[in-house]
């Protein structure tokens, strides 16, 4: 790394060469492939945006002049100029530095960001507020075409367009989202690219902004000139720059969506180097819905702008046909498109990611439960996790349980699962949320094909003194825990509650009877989720309540066992609390 | 009434002539003008697409072509189309008839709607479940400019004009939001007016929509030509109408910001009919912030769209002067962009009714309390109401006090409320949610200025026995509950919690001592609020708790006293209640 290493702020670049930022730019492409393949990662992002970030801190002055990166997936060449780079090249610091801004890293980073969309919207706040205080500098916001498509993305580009001040917006058009675009969004952008941005019907001009276009986005020279040109611009300006994504990594250029994120990997072969796990919920559901769509041609599938991160290849979209639609990342069309096509007879289902779930919190609420529509949700990810601050899937308990009118299922077992899904395809009564799990168990005994009945809790095992209501992922928490009272002399009564969404009341009554103690165990944060209503409704009675969950945090990559002791969600923890309790 | 009295239904208006057709219109207006006077309601939007709606009844075939309406609140002419004109025409009968479309008063009416900007993504759902199902009819969706600059209508545009079907979207441009548009949005709006829609710079184009346009949005001929020749289309198309908001009453065409919405009125004087009721805090807050951004210019005022519900009048803007920013109906925007107006150094204030925070949940979770940046959120009208199911704000407690880092506030009084205001801009370490109370109370008690040590509650009156935390709005409620039981001898320890987002777990503890029930009362929905907090606090104690709040469901129009009698929420009852609890 002959110039890699030595760069401490991004002004070491300003007296470079042109040949030497393309050393540069070779040796960051090599960082991003160092660390991608031993941790994982961004990779096609990465790869496609090293020119226009060396040009955006070779042209700028970071931190004065601000540079705001969406989703910040792509941020990691604006990490290696801005002294983060042992995090890619020195395999022992890697995990130091986070694959997204924040500024808690480097003075270089303005925001915590891991969702898509936000950028145009923070940049306005940042400019605004150097308008206020009478500041002089430049604010830039870096958005995919992908992310593009977002609500609070096109919220930012109307408000931005009127801001009468300097903001420059780069647009950099890999013609990628995450999978391929959707959207009349790209067919706007498809022309520009087409005519040079040259088309007089161009969307960011009719919005108001200045437009300029760069078809050349992995060329330094070029990226340079137009910088040098728009800098301290006083319009809202947009610059769209065609990239390639995965730019000099073959496997990357030649599948960009299986290249979009990646498991470690081999650099020569692009073989990931993780065994996979055996059977998954990907493949599960897909099996199941691939099947009924060919009995049953109401069943429609939606997923929005991240169907490979449930196993839906392009080949498994093929198969599901014109029952198939992706929105774009657009998760709250998506909520209310599944509500009014439950409207009109079918039968959707929408499969989300519990973190972009958070996105459509109105939709669930107005679109979809006010209307009482039979559309199906299916959350991915939501459990206690080791992830990143900005992809946590703790939430997704009180954010959707407490909407009026939705059904939140939380099975156990993949027998349990399936009969849900099953299920909430064949009622017409509710919009259902079903928790999908984590783990892969399997069970012999008989699952209901039935849930009508609403809030019925089972009773796995009848015992007394105690009862173990452990929900989802933490079933199996809860036949531990009870194994380890066992050994205490406690023969525990063991229940899966199946839903989420309300009480089963009988059940909780009769269990006052011999019981002393009520546990609830479920795998997300405490605060809203599910054990608070259990204590509320023994809030009047003499019977005991422990609530185990997440705190109420934003943990960081810290890893799920050392979260798992922090809450107390051990068998051996949970018993100790229990017999101290008496 | 010659002619409106005998509809019953649309294909009444499709024998008839252009003449009686204009007279239908006025009776129309009439019965438009007769409900808004006698019950309040919105007048300029019906007011200005009342030949839209004749229109679409006399060129479609309603309910087999479907009719979408944005937000709903312009849908009187369509329910005076469709049967339910004694509604708008009989006084006793006004309140069986909702100021939004709802299924269940009609097969015209396709979905409960009373949020903005959700039309296009739900037309796209019927449209999508059209194709599937094979059917053939005309969907589409009736949208206000000013709903436009939502980011779930640009979602639905984007995903719209890539449907490859029949959707039709009418742009119902009047040149307003509620209050005046903002964002670049509008800037292609006003051009393509000022070119008759001509100019080929065309957002809709852009994205790929067949686009019309008619001048004359008030003219029935014309309307009916164009639709006439749309109907059937196998395309996206925008028919962009131009309209008078307010056309034919002169007080809600001079002042189209003001007649938006309005109370009960005087039809001849335009004077409203109710008596303003004192002090309020819409009031109480702009003398407060007019004053602060004075001293300190780093203070910024943010809206969405909805100005006027917190009493921000043009002249009351104009005096924020470039401190004060409405980003149009846009919160996900302005949720954000407050994040990074504090993040640059302001202090930024975010007016919000609780309805429409809801919108918000993803970026309060990830651009703002992630981030941890001190913006202040005033939350208006969070309470337990007689709204419309649509636009309840007893959920906001639940939606915001579950996510980390975000302090809520709930202030007992005046005083209280403005000493909290007055730190949350103080301060720079935590943004802030203030649940702005509703009935203005007074107390002579000195109010603390710091409120920087979080989660300590109030102790107003030491007693023993029974404690009653009463939050925000319900600590009257509250104090009348003590005064009830000091006359069965208990002298209840009364508690003002002020944080809504934490536990004063000393305080809890120390009650433990002395202290055999312990009640909360808020003024929301109990699933997922503060009282369950309570309750999980207590669950391994002795200690009873009795939460009080609203159930979990979407009352519709349930007189409030009624709903404080469903919940139990009067002292009456709660202390029936903690009598009978021992």
């Amino acid at each position: 790394m002959a110039y890699l290493d030595k760069i401490t702020s991004p002004r070491d670049i300003k007296t470079m060469t042109t040949p030497e930022l393309e050393t540069l730019a070779e040796e960051i492409r090599a960082g991003i492939l160092n660390r991608d393949s031993k941790i994982g990662g961004h990779v096609g992002p990465n790869l496609g945006i090293v020119e226009t970030t060396i040009a955006l801190h070779y042209v700028f002055n970071s931190p004065q002049d601000k540079i705001v990166f969406d989703v910040s997936h792509q941020s990691y060449p604006h990490k290696m100029l801005t002294g983060r780079q042992k995090g890619f090249t020195n395999d022992a610091k890697m995990l130091k530095i986070s694959g997204y801004t924040n500024p808690q890293e480097s003075k270089h980073d303005f925001f915590i960001v891991g969702h898509t969309s936000t950028s145009v919207s923070l940049a306005c706040g940042l400019a605004k507020a150097r308008d206020i205080k009478g500041e002089k500098h430049n604010v830039i916001a870096l958005i995919g075409d992908g992310s593009l498509s977002g609500g609070e993305a096109l919220e930012g580009l109307s408000n931005a367009a009127v801001l009468n001040s300097n903001i420059i917006i780069i647009v950099n058009d890999n013609e990628m989202s995450i999978a391929e675009n959707h959207g009349g969004l790209y067919t706007n952008l498809s022309l520009l690219r087409q005519t040079g941005g040259a088309a007089e019907c161009n969307m960011f001009k009719a919005l108001g902004f200045d437009y300029h276009y760069v078809e050349e986005g992995n060329s330094l020279p070029a990226l340079i000139e137009k910088l040098q040109q728009l800098k301290d611009t006083p319009r809202p300006t947009i610059l769209h720059v065609h990239t390639l994504k995965g730019k000099g990594y073959k496997p990357a250029v030649e599948n960009k969506e299986r290249w979009h994120w990646n498991l470690p990997f081999d650099i020569k072969s692009g073989t990931v180097t993780i065994p996979s796990e055996g059977e998954n919920y990907n493949d599960i559901t897909f099996a199941y819905l691939n099947s009924k769509i060919k009995q049953d041609k109401d069943v429609v599938v939606l997923t929005a702008g991240t169907p490979g991160a449930f196993g839906l290849t392009p080949e498994r979209r093929e198969q599901f046909g014109p029952n198939y639609v992706d929105v774009g990342i657009a998760e709250e069309h998506a909520i209310a498109m599944s509500s009014a096509l439950a409207k009109g007879g079918c039968k959707p289902v929408f499969y989300v990611m519990s973190s972009f779930l958070q996105r459509t919190y109105d939709q669930l609420s107005q679109d979809l439960a006010l209307n009482n529509n039979p559309a199906v949700i299916l959350v991915f990810s939501g459990a206690i996790s080791g992830m990143d601050a900005t992809h946590l899937g703790c939430f997704d308990i009180p954010l959707t349980s407490n909407i009026p009118n939705l059904v939140c299922l939380a099975p156990t077992t993949k027998q349990e699962y399936l009969a849900m899904l099953d299920w909430s395809l064949k009622q017409r009564r509710h919009p259902v949320v079903i928790r999908v799990p984590i783990r892969v168990t399997t069970s012999n005994e008989t699952v209901p094909a039935n849930y009508d009945e609403l809030n019925t809790f089972q009773v796995v095992h009848q015992g007394k003194q105690v009862a173990l209501l452990a929900a989802g992922n933490f079933f199996e928490l809860g036949r531990q825990t009870a194994a380890q009272l066992q050994k205490h002399g406690i023969d525990a009564t063991l229940i899966n509650p199946r839903f989420l969404s309300g009480l089963d009341e009988k059940c909780l009554h009769e269990l006052e009877n011999d019981h002393r103690i009520i546990v609830t165990l479920e795998d997300g944060v405490l605060d809203g989720g599910f054990g608070e209503k259990i204590a509320r409704f023994y809030g009047p009675s003499s019977v005991k309540v422990l609530n185990y969950g997440a705190f109420k945090e934003f943990p960081d990559r810290i890893p799920v066992t050392e979260l798992y002791q922090r809450y107390r969600l051990t068998p051996e923890q949970i018993t100790a609390d229990i017999l101290r309790l008496g």
